[in-house]
């Protein structure tokens, strides 16, 4: 049992703003909601004693409170689910607080109801907002190559001797003509040129979705990738997450996009396909 | 026994443009010069046979050719030495090839002779170039308090009733004020607040500094810090690196701040002392 229960023409009046959950005909307010009504002096509870006890019995109290506080402030009529918020103003919207030390999980986010968005609350109690929703980016790029002899060395595959045209795939230079390995392992299929699997299978998907893809390092990312061609801007940048990401990382990779202007998709293969989500910083 | 001999006259004409290390009489041109100057129709040496010759040999030959390539393109003179290359035009640097996949170690970093370039090739065999240093932040923030009763609730720590001033420390709402724990442990010493050791010992050192240090999380690192007070920007975005970090997260993290006129400093205690580093986005 948590929460405060009220009764009577307060609980009328409190319900049709929007608050509590009905038991009979009381409603049951949570601790967020008993607290941010507190705040503005509406009912007779104490804040202090209200805070404390919400304090010692809920571990992450503090992250619950700060994004009801900040969706109310914001105009939103909020409703208090298990692990989130409905939130509703001109639209609806699940919001999930989270702590910035907590994981972003591919997963268990793409077994939720998409979109939604997270509420991630920072150690100074600052909350940053990002919409999460499931893509299938498509592109138009219909290029085929052959390659013939190739050269193996380091973290890429060369050709030497007039090397044949090769459109958005490598580099071609004087004298020779280099592929990532990614780029030779899915024009040969030759399985002797190294890549890391989780990422070629990405690689590969987007490739196959007619997409140009590129190396997205100097963006801090696996790929960057375009819908045609190298003529336009990228229009994506993708990471692949073979294993839950610390919050703190994923902002680094939202903020990078967020500045140059493209969507940032995280990646996972999984039961045979691999699923895309894109990751937005939103101002709710 | 690696590279090319050259003598006679060859060698003079290439040891007056800075190929070679002396032998006698001749010189030992590495792999990456012996293939340089071969790109260039310059000496007898085929191309081809030289490229498969070395990139069977070295391990690595793909980076350290397109790195010292890049270079002598850029119209740096370029001394070979064992792991790194010292480069030469109205300055010197030494730059350290590296590849997109290997990762930055702090301490690896910090007893090498500093600044120094790590020039880092990624996928498509584009080259980033970081300039790396080591820096000594101070500040000019007098501030100093003393924390009355305070409650410890997740992660962080709340003042009810009166909260007394706070300056660059915590938030204050109306019924209440916060601070991170990082804060709250600084002001008061109490060890029952938890903070993550590693971090907190990089976060104290700033504040020793007479720094003003608040979250990073927006900028997906862990501190951003003012040198005075919070109605200046932020200078500095300091990330603590407790282990070796990959370099796409590094370039990442260094995007990020070049992106917002930041500079990115990492930051170990080494020895008892807390090391910083700055590591910036150049164009050599």
């Amino acid at each position: 049992m948590r929460g405060i229960k009220v009764c009577g023409t307060m609980a009328d009046k409190l319900r049709t703003r929007g608050y509590g959950t009905n038991e009979g005909g009381c409603i049951n307010l949570s601790y967020e909601e008993a607290l941010y009504l507190s705040e503005r002096d509406f009912g007779t509870f104490s804040f202090e004693n209200l805070f404390k006890e919400a304090a010692s019995k809920l571990q992450d109290f503090d992250i619950r409170f700060f994004v009801y506080r900040d969706l109310r402030q914001r105009g939103y009529v909020v409703s208090v689910e298990k692990d989130r918020y409905l939130a509703r103003k001109s639209y609806r919207m699940h919001f999930y607080p989270m702590s910035e030390n907590q994981k972003f999980d591919m997963d268990v986010a793409n077994s939720k109801e998409l979109p939604f968005a997270l509420a991630i609350v920072d150690g100074d109690g600052d909350i940053t907002y990002y919409m999460v929703n499931r893509e299938e980016p498509r592109g138009s790029n219909y290029e085929n190559f052959t390659l013939k002899e190739h050269i193996i060395a380091g973290s890429r595959v060369f050709l030497i001797d007039s090397p044949e045209e090769l459109g958005t795939y490598g580099k071609r230079e004087s004298k020779f003509a280099y592929l990532s390995n990614n780029e030779a392992r899915y024009l040969t299929g030759d399985e002797k040129i190294k890549v890391d699997e989780s990422v070629y299978e990405v690689y590969a998907d987007l490739r196959n979705r007619h997409l140009v893809v590129k190396s997205g390092f100097k963006y801090g990312t696996h790929f960057r990738v375009y819908e045609k061609s190298l003529e336009e801007h990228s229009r994506y940048l993708v990471h692949v997450l073979s294993e839950p990401e610390d919050l703190q990382r994923l902002s680094r990779a939202v903020r990078v996009a967020h500045g140059v202007r493209k969507t940032l998709l995280l990646a996972k293969k999984k039961d045979g396909k691999v699923v895309y989500l894109s990751v937005r910083w939103i101002r709710p």
